[in-house]
């Protein structure tokens, strides 16, 4: 037996998130099928179910397998079979040991607003339309999720974490990313909590459009209360870029 | 009577091209299904009728119309019922004289190339993936097409064109543009044959490949030749981003 560690990109505009599910296709389904077209049959692991409509340019995912096929034959015959909007960026023969969730030191999230009045035709399916936003509030109130918090202001419903303290070693304000009439929010921790980015990004937001000053930040970490911070930003705008081992 | 300019970006993966046409559904069909919504038909001029699956990001056009509805109300009802892959920037008042293609001073067209060997999931309907080109050879290349030629080698079949004396005041090569992992050639000139800006990327293209040196343009645009230059690079990763009056 051997296990193979995958990197993957996908567009997530098309599928009900990762995870596999009875209803509707999900990129754990596609990818799962074209490893069952090339090897059989297989059960994959990921390091980070993302939701439906987020996208991954660097997603992690890992399985066991008695196939000798070698990793750069299997990553250009996954390639040749999966559709167009799920890419495998690598594949590597790992430790026996390796767990893609368990393993994973940090991840890096992006979460992409489109600041312009005119729609974004273009990247409508991967960015969140916000305009007149008070930048520099947001870059100050970013700066305070820094650090060890107890997150549980900005946890999902239906969560299955034990608890919510997190560790994030950057929140950075990107306002002229290699992006046209974006602005990114970028933040690398080593754990997040379901639906943490998108309501951390919804409370930037509710600063940035002047609702509340930068400092409030401190109030909602401080309120351990999903109900205290702002609405979670939609899917569409995240990305999962990386994972960190 | 007034006569009415719109700016407009679109996303044109989904339309066979700008122009009506009986079969399949284009950019001008939707605009004027719009404009019928709100005001009633009207018949719309184009700057430049882009290809199937071309983008815009500034296209230009107009329409003579006896409706009083303001320019700024007309904007918004506009976006309101287009679909979201079509969108109106701005609509202003302009000399009942105003023809969008004859008054048409030059146009700026981008073409995002994918550098990665990765598929681009993300951008896959914007660009086009050639990997291992050499740059410099490009860069070299590019510069021998600005000024005044005979295009003739670099226009596309069935054009309608009197002849193809054309002035490119700038074709620039962006090695890092707002975009990860692209390059883009920008071509800005005072007008262009049919299928010339993806002509000349296909000649750059084969330069960059090293199939010929960079002198190899002087040598297809002296032949007048469609035969003499390189593949007519895909539509999807065409977009006219502004027309200048």
């Amino acid at each position: 037996m051997r296990t193979l560690k995958l990197v993957l990109a996908y567009d997530g505009t098309a599928y009900h998130g990762w995870q596999l599910q009875p209803n509707g296709v999900t990129v754990q389904h596609v990818l799962e099928e074209a490893i069952g077209r090339i090897l059989g049959p297989h059960r994959t692991h990921v390091a980070g179910r993302t939701d439906a409509g987020v996208h991954a340019l660097g997603q992690v995912a890992s399985f066991r397998t008695g196939k000798t096929m070698d990793a750069a034959t299997l990553l250009r015959a996954l390639n040749a079979v999966l559709p167009e909007d799920v890419a495998v960026r690598s594949v590597e023969d790992v430790s026996n040991e390796f767990d893609p969730r368990r393993d994973a030191r940090g991840k890096l999230y992006r979460y992409r607003i489109w600041t312009e009045t005119t729609r974004p035709v273009l990247v409508r399916n991967q960015v969140w339309q916000v305009w007149g936003l008070d930048w520099e509030a947001i870059e100050r109130a970013a700066r305070l999720f820094e650090g060890t918090h107890d997150f549980s202001s900005f946890e999902g419903r239906h969560s299955t974490a034990a608890h919510c303290v997190r560790t994030l070693s950057r929140v950075a304000v990107l306002r002229t990313p290699p992006a046209e009439h974006e602005a990114w929010i970028e933040i690398e921790g080593n754990g997040f909590v379901k639906h943490m980015v998108r309501n951390i990004v919804g409370t930037l937001v509710e600063v940035g459009r002047g609702a509340h000053p930068p400092e409030w930040v401190n109030e909602v970490i401080a309120a351990k209360d999903r109900e205290a911070a702002g609405q979670t930003a939609p899917s569409q705008g995240l990305t999962l870029v990386e994972v960190f081992y």
